[in-house]
């Protein structure tokens, strides 16, 4: 992590922290550069970076404001890497339902970019969300960068441990959302109706130097969840 | 705007322009530094942009790649301000459905952030893509911030006209998601069943000073919409 994101990190705990609310206004660059310790164009790029999270918003010649959302027990969705680390005041859980290393059929190889002769660790789990069904996730990992996995640790959150035990540098993700009537397969798994609402989310994940090692397909139960997005106009 | 982020436009134009494909290495920061005739740093800022924006992905030390997205035809999710300009390829189009200056009324107002006393122009519309149902939008805008709207300015693309003709600076937004099934009233509107799914929205947008101005409440049609959303490891 480069100092002016660690400086981002340490600015954005000092919100909340603190618990400012929105349009608070901030301490001015000089202010941090002093605090911090670091030059003011450390600073200004870590509000910068602070922008573009959507964690304040820079007003010319008035100076930094706090930007809160407003609503809580929201998944973020501009967040990679599960949403574990996003639901903190809730308890995650999950019901592993099958877990192996296969080889992938043709659709998966295609979403994985990978070899259908490939090794890959397929894991099928429920996931509970203050003890309700929040998702059935069908998720895949190459083995050629994810070496081992099993069931204890994918019973908790699996990009916790690529990232703390394997050290894994998770970059980017993209996601594809379609609204669709559950079949009789999910609506099992999920204990709803056939024809209910679902949210499927299709989601590639790329380590940060661009290689692609995990195909994930979600179908969120809509009574247990709902979602949040920010965007800022830079984008 | 500032330089950098001018300069990290034009790189993202040069790299849709050239048609880049997923991970091509661009020229290095010196070379856009020339090519530009900008300093190192101010590349450097516009690539660090670029990343947050999942356009370019940095190997430090290997140097700067191209990212795409492997799909088309998806809204995307972290833009602010309307999706016609994220949709370029397909035919946008609306039917007015009511137009008109009101005073809200109380969950308007706390959405809007407003008295229920305060003028609001209300916009109810059919939205089309490719002539097809895309989606039943409400959105409301206080008359303090936008002066001015008549029906032929909502028959279009409201931003493109708050940005162009009333220079407003638009900010950032916050979104919430739900997934429901439809209501009598919205199956009319979409053309299709009581209880079929759809994707509500909730979405509040500030002015760049912070100053929220706009809140509307969409409705998608689940068979005419499909959406995308990326994030960087970095949020």
């Amino acid at each position: 992590m480069l100092k002016y994101q660690k400086i981002a990190n340490e600015i954005e705990h000092y919100i909340y922290h603190n618990n400012l609310s929105q349009g608070t206004k901030l301490p001015t660059v000089e202010n941090f550069a002093s605090k911090y310790g670091v030059s003011k164009s450390t600073i200004v790029k870590a509000l910068d970076l602070l922008v573009l999270k959507g964690i304040v918003y820079q007003l010319q010649g008035s100076g930094i404001f706090v930007r809160r959302r407003n609503r809580s027990g929201y998944i973020d969705l501009n967040t990679t890497a599960g949403f574990t680390s996003t639901l903190k005041d809730f308890n995650i859980s999950s019901k592993v339902l099958d877990f192996k290393l296969i080889n992938p059929d043709s659709e998966i190889a295609t979403f994985l970019e990978c070899d259908i002769s490939d090794e890959v660790y397929m894991v099928k789990r429920i996931r509970y969300i203050n003890n309700e069904i929040m998702c059935y996730e069908e998720s895949y990992y190459k083995k050629s960068v994810v070496p081992y996995l099993n069931k204890e640790i994918v019973q908790g959150s699996i990009f916790e441990y690529l990232k703390t035990a394997l050290n894994l540098n998770l970059g980017f993700s993209d996601r594809y959302f379609h609204i669709e009537k559950l079949d009789e397969t999910l609506a099992k798994l999920l204990e709803l109706n056939v024809g209910d609402p679902t949210l499927n989310i299709s989601e590639q994940v790329y380590l940060s130097s661009g290689l692609l090692f995990n195909f994930s397909k979600i179908s969120y139960h809509y009574k247990h969840t709902q979602f949040y997005s920010q965007s800022s106009a830079i984008r």
